[in-house]
């Protein structure tokens, strides 16, 4: 379900998803000039293969287990672990509990 | 307690302070090229008062009660709550209870 972004100022609540996890989507919960905020939603088993992002980002996990593997290090993330990657280091995530993270990029001026 | 800034890919814990929260001080957790992530300590009483910051920030409550005034409108942020804010955007913080929050900025090019 599609929810409309927060304006600034408008308080999201990020409870855990718990059992609605499996049937939830990832979801952008607002994005403004300089920074977007995703909630990734991470079904245990689901990957996201190595890939990088244009500007820096942080990476905080919600609830869950993720496997995190930056330059081929692969450490897990729990709930309320966080972490920063610089601008378009590569990096992949996988999910060992459903999972769901809050994912703030950074965006670049002029993209 | 000064902690040395995480690097890229170096998981921070940010599990609640607890009773340690009295004891402990706001500390930077990385600053980079275009991201800083503070963990604001804010004591049962304290008080931010009105003030801006350059630009657009996220403040993501880890535990306690925040009451935050955004343009003359104040709210409580519970543990797990998430806004963000407009560069420059006036706003208040006061500490209902012992609280901890994440503070995420966005640094301007050549600031």
């Amino acid at each position: 379900m599609a929810l409309p972004h927060a304006s600034p100022g408008q308080i999201v609540r990020l409870d855990p998803l718990g059992e609605r996890l499996t049937e939830s989507v990832s979801t952008a919960l607002f994005k403004a000039a300089q920074l977007e905020v995703v909630r990734l939603v991470l079904p245990r088993g689901h990957t996201m293969r190595d890939h990088r992002v244009q500007g820096e980002i942080t990476l905080h996990c919600l609830e869950g287990v993720i496997d995190l593997t930056v330059d081929g290090r692969t450490q897990p993330m729990h709930a309320g672990d966080l972490v920063y990657l610089a601008a378009g280091q590569p990096h992949a995530l996988h999910a060992v509990q459903d999972s769901s993270l809050l994912l703030t990029l950074c965006l670049l001026p002029g993209v």
